[in-house]
């Protein structure tokens, strides 16, 4: 820390990130109710502790749309307990802050409330758990800076166009832009920025002064075609984007070399899911920024409860059982139980009466083991030339590819004549237009269901059953263009992109900082949208079947499991 | 306004004393959605331009046990709005303030709290609509106590004993100890306060140099044997109460001749229920006090909308129809169009057609018109001596008499042996005690069915049938005490009441006062619990069937009507 302490100056921002607290998560629970309240208590602590400017958070502060009453209380008490306090505040607003602060009745930061004596402000978009909703698009944030606790900025109301109109900070010698957009459907927003509608504003004067930090809480890695946001897409003049959403910490910027700036994905707070990107280290960080340079330091959460996870293959231990050994199966157990492992045509055991060995020791005994039979030998789609409708059909239910990808490849081999007729469908169109409107969960089953027997109806035609009932999203075209077309606005949404370098000349390399820079975390190797030096797949295990890539092995299955004890600091 | 500013000093306490504003209250209606926040901001404004020291509320703030985001971001705007200011504070706390505000970690009066500039407190107790629930005891109002808008007190963590411990305030030379009792059930709390459970605390030195104020939100009005609050029960060294939940305005100070203290029913600021009570006028209290003195002025509240409510009996217009005329419905329909009217064996007709001609000019056109027609002729059921069971039943049936009193009367007249081999009965006490403890609705249903059953199993081996289906509520009683003991309880309890009185042998009428006093209000003619100066049955009507007595008519209707423009000051 005292060398740290030597780069603060009064020119110097000193900024906590943070995202995906996900307050509420398992509140329920009988062991994990308290760990996402802990671990806010702790970012809390860690902001005061350093005595940081502000804290930045990347969205899904709560975990829940609406928030139990237990969840506002101790968020509001928390909040109220770190972030007012006679400490100054040292840097100074000059955006209209009308247009910064714009779903409250008291559009200013809170620290400039004269009835408010905030020690801590804080700044958050939101994420896609806690996004506005009803009426008054009003999110549960809403409630946190109605009451002045906290500063909602990135909203936008509207639907046809984004303005992202940037906070401007300065402290001392060093100005900050801080843009943000609060959590949108990522097949809404990929499109919008195809279609020019989503723009970022600058200062007029001194662009090149201005250190341009963008917060966003998006899809990073593909799960579809549209269904994320390329790096490409965002403006060339950010310095740094935080990337909330993506739940493995991958909190070390990594440079985007198209565009030359960088993101910092710092990942939730707590873990939500049972995947891999899950099980690594969690960290915030304390970001500090002076001028155009920005140095990054990660901090390790204490109260995070350890979460592993291995997968284990058991036709690698055929010294010890194959399928045919007598009693296969509770010699697995017991392999398992000793060490941890399974897999290869093996019967799957009873994992209630295993869980219940593990039930003093893990914090999750339900879903310690989970058993994965993959269905079929892999084959690269992407050699496909002529195509085999039955056997892509298969495919992409094994490797759980999304029925959009099947769909748009169905659509890339099939007649023009065909595709038009798909697409002009009575009521397709207005299906679409409702999902893109509205993200509505019954309005997306509707037209799954809709989409897939028509789909499954053409496939037909041609001699292909599809043997799978699958899961999917939908598809997203514009019937008037084909794939030239289309690939040919992406493109330049891309260079739209990457216009101000051209325009200003000049290298975003001067934002690069270097003493002290966090050290990459090990990253799994997923494979990467863009020719960008981005890191992993983030949450890429979400998708369905695809885990264990290449080893071709028929069943596997896969442990997970929490620490019982975790390491809290007790709340006050 | 100039001859009250008359009345402020440094030595008067000014109080804006409201209840049951039950914010979110049909905020879903098209028409009547904005009323209650329009109505909780006059009242804020009306505090604010009044320069009052403090705003006590009665309970039920919120309508719902869990508003809705909108409710609660408009009511945590509107008390930021009106309550956060420089306006100074000019009195002190002088009481131990863990104890008075015990269900936040702030547990100090907001306007003492250091990062808050709170101009006008707000003091408010939790009612049965917005009542703490879930494992943390929390309730809605403890979100507004931990942003620090709302001093919630009165809440008594405790089932089996309640020790109100008052804050004492001090403005100048005046004391007032304010004394609040969040809602409990109403059955729980008449039996604790029978068992001698419930105790009001005192300052130890100056006993006759202290205002007591007590808020308190239970049923005041008798809806059963126990389930209201007897004003006998509460301590007599009381100078006044204010009686929430309650919801018709009787805002006019009466005196209770037993106890000498005074009671205010502010009544809600909202209409909603379609009966007598709501139609009045309703106001909120300018209360000022001054050592033992103290003025109540009424102020009418102007964006409540106006509700009317009209019997009409039809049998009183024989000249123009009775239920031979030919066409009578048709001609009653156009009589009620005219002037409002009906009743005397006649048809009913239909009345959303009826409805539909007021859609422009009322605000609820829906339940506009209500047909009652009397089942049979009232008898006076006091007068029984030799208990008829089967004229019991009926009359119970037709009179709208809970259950409990009807079983009250049949024990009265029944065997001991009887009695105990009914009340012995195998589960019925733990079926109470679930009640008693839980209040909770399914608890209430399954004991009434079983209770109802036994009780007319009871009844028909006597040769009674019950031709009613009886919707009631239950018995409470100890099997092992008979109804003397009982009673002996109850007068105990009131004699402890009045304790206080006989010991400092001083009179309560200091309390009383002054200029300026409101005006009693018309009250409608009820029956009076204790011969106490009490006015009316404010909510009385909620009973069944009990309506229009002493007619004698077969067939009458009502009419209710909301004004559908309504006089609203705008929102800032």
């Amino acid at each position: 820390m005292s060398s740290e302490n030597t780069l603060d100056d009064e020119d110097t921002f000193k900024i906590l990130i943070a995202t995906d607290v996900h307050l509420g998560y398992l509140e329920k629970d009988a062991i994990r109710c308290n760990d996402s309240y802990n671990t806010l208590n702790e970012i809390l602590k860690c902001a005061k502790t350093n005595q940081v400017d502000f804290i930045l958070l990347g969205g899904d502060l709560f975990h829940e749309n609406k928030p139990s009453r237990r969840c506002l209380h101790s968020c509001i008490t928390m909040l109220r307990q770190y972030c007012m306090g006679d400490s100054p505040i040292r840097f100074n607003i000059l955006s209209d802050q009308t247009v910064n602060f714009n779903t409250t009745q008291f559009p200013w930061v809170n620290y400039q409330d004269e009835n408010l004596n905030i020690s801590i402000p804080v700044f958050s978009i939101h994420g896609n758990h806690d996004d506005p909703t009803g009426a008054e698009g009003l999110c549960a944030l809403d409630l946190l800076s109605a009451s002045g606790l906290v500063n909602h900025f990135g909203h936008s109301h509207s639907v046809e166009r984004i303005e992202i109109s940037p906070i401007l900070l300065q402290k001392g010698s060093t100005k900050l832009a801080l843009y943000g957009l609060g959590s949108i459907p990522d097949e809404r927003l990929y499109r919008m920025f195809v279609n020019n509608q989503v723009t970022m504003l600058r200062p007029k004067e001194d662009q090149d002064k201005w250190f341009n930090l963008f917060t966003i809480h998006q899809n990073r890695s593909k799960h579809g075609p549209t269904n994320y946001i390329p790096e490409q897409f965002l403006d060339d003049f950010l310095d740094l984007v935080v990337w909330g959403h993506e739940h493995e910490c991958l909190i070390a910027p990594t440079r985007n070399e198209q565009q030359l700036f960088y993101v910092t994905q710092p990942g939730s707070s707590v873990a939500t899911s049972l995947s891999p990107g899950e099980a690594t280290k969690k960290h915030i960080g304390l970001l500090r920024v002076k001028g155009r340079k920005m140095n990054l330091h990660k901090i390790p959460l204490k109260t995070v409860r350890q979460f592993f996870i291995q997968d284990v293959v058991l036709g690698d231990y055929q010294d010890l059982f194959t399928p045919d050994t007598p009693h296969a199966t509770k010699k697995v157990e017991e392999f398992c139980y000793a060490k941890v492992d399974y897999s290869g045509g093996f019967e799957t055991f009873n994992t209630s009466r295993f869980s219940q060995r593990f039930v003093d020791r893990v914090a999750n005994p339900k879903d310690i083991i989970h058993f994965l039979r993959r269905r079929e030998q892999k084959e690269d789609i992407k050699d496909e030339v002529n195509v085999d409708y039955g056997k892509l059909i298969k495919t992409a239910a094994v490797e759980g590819l999304r029925v959009e990808d099947l769909v748009k490849q169905y659509f890339e081999a099939a007649e023009q004549k065909v595709q038009l007729s798909l697409l002009t469908e009575q009521g397709m169109g207005k299906a679409i237009q409702e999902f893109v409107d509205k993200d509505e969960k019954d309005a997306i089953e509707e037209l799954i269901t809709y989409q897939l027997e028509k789909t499954q109806r053409h496939l037909q035609a041609r001699g292909v059953t599809t043997e799978q009932d699958i899961d999917a999203e939908v598809l997203f075209r514009d019937s008037k263009k084909n794939t030239t077309e289309e690939e040919n606005e992406i493109r330049e949404a891309m260079n739209r992109a990457r216009a101000h370098r051209l325009e200003r000349g000049d290298n975003a390399l001067d934002a690069d900082i270097l003493d002290e820079l966090a050290e990459p975390m090990d990253s799994d190797e997923g494979s990467v949208p863009f020719p960008a030096p981005t890191r992993g797949r983030g949450r890429g295990s979400r998708g369905r079947g695809g885990r264990g890539r290449g080893r071709g092995e028929d069943c596997k299955l896969m442990f997970s499991k929490f620490i019982e004890e975790c390491r809290c600091d007790t709340r006050q």
